[in-house]
């Protein structure tokens, strides 16, 4: 998601919460914001290490921004602005609010400081806490969406500063190493037989969920096969030294000229070692050995649809990926529960029962598919000013699955549909292969 | 098309035409590449416009290329090539046929000539006459795909010189106008309901398809009605005068961008007149009066994306337009029938009668989809030489149906899948709404 | 000096001042670099706002990386060097010095942190104390040039914090107001008759230069007067009203592509008033009303070369610079002298009597010349390792002179060379008209 | 020149030749260009290889409308310009002469052809014939200076067209090779003594010259020494074996940022053999073994500077090299004498006998100085329409002088001052070496 997925809450959707449930679920997320950002200097929190990254101050300032604009200026009467000039910094790419900051600028905002942003946060929050008792209905709802559009920025800030860290020859650890655990070798990849038939996917309409999951519609999926873990670095390491990124006939022609141009030639953030070898990735908490039973990270989608060229079979459509997911629980994933570093888990898990689902679809990685992000059948914009561009991201972009180990907990769920321009990795993307039975 | 769609025809084909008519058609189809190249000097054939484009005089060649290649040197023992350069400089993007000139240099070309690369088609054609009776059933089905190929390029070489003739200042006419049509405005737009529920799409083993077009397969459709015909001229004008270009949330975000970052303001090729308004067009016969009742052309996928929002509709899918045009007979519609200016006819039919179906679907303009170009359930690649890259191109392209008034008459078919870069608008591409029932 | 002047000191030169007085230089320039960043955060010490521009800590740490390196290191046996890995972060350009961090990644330091580069200057400082009784005279000529390199980086520590606060749309200001000068209107500009015939430019001897400064050697000049004051902002109003960056016919070829390329239309750092014209500009004290009277600031060589045109005049070769300011005495022009905001005084001195000199040559602003950055006559590169570049900057340059109210006090000197590229504005450059008597 | 010298000839200038010799000039000028593009088809005519570059064609049309601009329309009472749509197409870059097609662009002028464009050309000098006995001294003046202009175009014509045939993989001869010199080895390098003290340079005043000559003035020369012949293939061979295009403090530093972004190792058109080294080069004659004997050719100035460097050396400047060719008789240097294949001659005079003058000055190869190409002392622009512009090209370009193979003889002069930017070498540029005595 080059542009954020801001998009919004379906505003047929009940709101979902009973009221104090919302509000504790308001404090959490804004804390955990604060968290997050608990090891960076302002400077850590000012710099932008490229276009498509914002620096972290810019995420606390903008989550804000969209909790002072959309609730308390609109909902609470009264309300004074914290800083009149700051919505101007601090719009992302909202037209209908008006003129802003240009993308590639964001990294100049030395002033205000990160201390001074976060000062606004809590006037913010004090505001939403004595204005709660009074919200009307739209207002919570748009509370509720503030705080999901504030989770996909957690994830956003983890992945941006990983970024920002990897680009210092100094490659700093932001958060101390926690235990590591003995690298191994996965079991090898099993196949798993997809559902097929008419199948209902899309948001079924309890709870919340961005528009783009909706409506919920059937869809007629193909006899297939999806692997039961994610790739693995190790297998990743094998492509490499088949010759995997010197091969054009496994790439798409767009995926091949990226690869030639940006001289392309390893997953993101891996390294050689002294032999000339890849075995070394670089994380939250510093350079690590790469651990080969892991799932491949920080792949882009010409790099996950080559390696399935490569390994005899394809990738999954988003409709045979959620079908697989709709039984299983999201709660069971590895995701973010706490500030610090942040891996995917080794796929060392014992062998699956006859008859038990793919494993490690929610958390660890991202999971490419190969559809396009496009609207659902009869999706239509939302009405309203968070509503203006709901689809507007909808051309160019792959969908992704399941949820990664830096997406805060209770934040994914089986229709959720996240994207990415297919030459972006510096999400935590990784790769489930598929193939037609 | 940027990177050509030399896709391949499903290996599992029958070889479809009778000897004897696959020869007629051979004859027929190099006889009118040279046709449409008749009014061109040695330099027009040579210049190349832009890098998505080709010089007509590379058309030429690297059909001839292809028959030379995948026919004679491959099946045709003691088949001297012609020169053993040439395949360098011709061909397209086979990376298992080694290397090759860059794309953007094909224009540097100046040597050898027009009239060199004409008799070298003659000695392929003439090589190719006397192999034809002992041409094994591999040889004829790549002669067959050949002469789709060249079908293919035959439209390309159109665009790709009216392109070149609009950088032109003097705004040439290519070939002389014919009787003018007087202009008129269309019939209002109608809705015709599509098909709904399960319905097979993609091709049925029946005659010559490209491999991207199978397999056929079943989906669902859902409740949706289609234009009664495509959006005109004066519509677009309409959309002009209501500030379409200027109203960013019509606008999908990368649109929006391409808008801004490229001063778009009209179709291709639309000039102002003096008053200021978009009043002329360019064409293959020169400039002329736009006529408001013609469907409106060159336009980009964002260009139609931004009308259909501004419409209150959508675009279809490209399932939706092929389960309308399956009922549908290509051969009625207004296809490239000999060298000469092209232009879409204008949508002034009498109303249809009730129950009839959409009108100018095949011919007139190709009518981008909101589908993305990517593989159906169970595509494989084919093998061979010819099948190295069926599904390379099958990222971040949109499909495109129906044929144009540039496309070969016989060429197109309901199953035919064209794709094209979002951006991409010198082709003749047009726009049908859609709308959920 | 968009790759830094870190031009050397002449070999040949003699150790210039008596030990005490350069350790005294040393503790004052040293002093003053940390004074000039005493109001800047973290954050506005880590950005790199152009890649012309470097982070002020980048400044801070690169100058005291000459020193370790040049002095400690290479002069002072038994030195540890505070941290291995930081010259590869610090170094600028010196090929022989090893890898390097890219020049626009300087930027991407967030750490380490301001206060740990501060931490290393004390460090250094130490050092060089403890070891000044011991340092040979070649370290001691090291040392003298290391303060006239700081010297240099105190200027474009300043420079690249304002164009670094100007892309804040907050306009913050670094340092508080000074006493507001009452805006008024310069004199008429009159001209001085310079010298001609044979005349000695360039370095003679006496005290320190860089080497590009000599060696000195006799030039011809040929009839012609200089301006006695600077131009104007209200003279440049006048150009900005009389549509002189709309005049095609005023420009050099180069300027005029680059005018239209970028839109300009006025200095940097100017902004229009409500009523659309030009009225307030930015400092480092914050936006204020441009005064009339002040020298134009922040002007490109195309700028300076246009408005000559414009004017009738032309600019001065910097030899007739040099001979008309080698009467005066730079400790009369306006330089930096302590931390704080610095604007060119206006030019409001009584008219001067007759025989007197023209005013405002040292100090103010650098003055553009006519003259292209090249070696003298005789030039020929120092040895050693920070002598291994001395002529790499000799092209596409043009030769400022004078000083400007940025350059430290004591720095400059008729003979100094200041280069920038003809394009380049955002140092303290200002005009100075010239004609042929 | 990528921007041409269509700077004028000075108004002071008497009107230099008796009429009927001015008359044969123009004929002759204007017949050698079309005897130059005998070879070329319209193709080759039409094609822009590189922005810096022109079709053959476009040289052709826009000599014309120089003539039938500033001679015909403005002083010949009634003529009828040919076509009143090509003054847009052919102008260069005169903002006077009102708007003009972007210069990238050239090359997509299919139209009008090259038979028409030589159609034009008769139609003009017919006109020119016509009106001679009625031309005012000012025609006249601009008729010379137009044969002037024609002259400097015929050499860009073939260094464009040499520079379109080395993108053709085919590598094609635009003329047939003349007899082949023996390769040989040139007798080592000698210095000659260079005049020193005051000395006048520029245009005296006698003859043609373009304005940017004059005026003549003094400059006082420093003690030095020219190379009495062109530094040669075989001596640029040994700095390519001693690792030059590697050596990164041999170079300035825009130059090494030059040689690493394009990858430059050897001269342009050189080409390595199948032992990997640089043997052959392409000319207007097809490839060929590289002459150890001949000059140099080719070379940009960052690489002339960088292999003075390398030899110890440096490059002259202006002055020296106008002084030493002030004895010399232009007559004597190899220049163009008609269309056909043009190589600098070997060096392989006999030694010189003491107190002959260096050899080779005028004509083989422009000679790169170490000279900005700047304004002489005095130099005013000229009036009227022509002379707009004069010194429009003064900034960031170097001087070359002496002329080269691909001069028309009678072009060049010892005052004569070509000047191209320091990365551009598709023109005959070479190095003669200089240095301090």
């Amino acid at each position: 998601m080059t542009v954020r997925p801001e998009a919004l809450a379906s505003p047929s959707a009940p709101p979902g919460q009973p009221a104090p449930a919302l509000l504790a679920r308001f404090r959490a997320v804004r804390a955990r914001t604060v968290d997050l950002v608990a090891p960076l200097s302002d400077a850590d929190a000012t710099v932008q290490s490229m276009p498509d990254a914002s620096p972290a101050k810019w995420h606390l300032a903008h989550t804000t921004w969209f909790f002072e604009s959309f609730v308390l200026r609109d909902h609470v009467p009264g309300h004074d602005l914290y800083d009149e000039r700051w919505p101007f910094l601090f719009n992302s790419y909202y037209e209908a609010e008006g003129a802003r900051l240009a993308r590639p600028s964001r990294g100049m905002l030395t002033r205000p400081s990160l201390d001074e942003v976060i000062a606004w946060r809590a006037y913010v929050d004090a505001a939403v806490e004595r204005a709660w008792p009074h919200l009307p209905t739209r207002a919570r709802d748009l509370l509720e969406l503030g705080c999901h559009h504030e989770e996909q920025h957690q994830e956003l800030l983890l992945t941006d500063i990983l970024h920002l860290f990897a680009q210092n020859p100094l490659l700093p650890a932001i958060w101390p190493r926690k235990a590591r655990t003995l690298p191994g070798r996965a079991e090898p990849l099993r196949w798993i037989a997809g559902r097929s038939g008419r199948h209902a996917v899309g948001h079924d309409g309890a709870g919340f969920a961005f528009d783009c999951e909706g409506p919920r519609h059937e869809v007629l999926l193909h006899p297939h096969a999806l692997a039961d873990r994610p790739v693995t670095n190790g297998e990743w390491q094998d492509f490499i030294a088949d010759g995997g990124y010197r091969t054009a006939s496994l790439w798409l022609s767009d995926g091949w000229a990226w690869v030639q141009a940006n001289a392309i030639e390893a997953p993101a953030y891996w390294r050689r070692g002294e032999d000339g070898l890849f075995r070394q990735c670089f994380g939250l908490d510093g350079p690590r050995q790469i651990d080969p039973a892991a799932p491949v990270c920080h792949v882009s989608y010409y790099e996950a649809d080559a390696f399935a060229q490569w390994a005899g079979a394809r990738l999954p459509t988003e409709e045979e990926w959620e079908a697989a997911a709709a039984r299983l629980d999201p709660a069971q994933g590895h995701f973010l529960d706490e500030a610090g570093p942040v891996h995917p888990r080794p796929c060392l898990a014992p062998s699956s029962r006859p008859g038990e689902g793919p494993r490690q679809m929610f958390g660890d990685v991202w999971e490419w598919t190969r559809s396009a992000y496009l609207p659902y059948p009869g999706f239509t914009p939302a009405s309203g000013a968070v509503g203006e561009y709901n689809g507007k991201f909808m051309s160019g972009q792959f969908v992704l699955k399941g949820g990664s180990c830096a997406t805060p907990r209770g934040h994914a769920r089986a229709s959720y549909r996240n994207f990415f321009y297919p030459h972006q990795r510096w999400q935590f993307t990784g790769v489930r292969l598929a193939r037609d039975a």
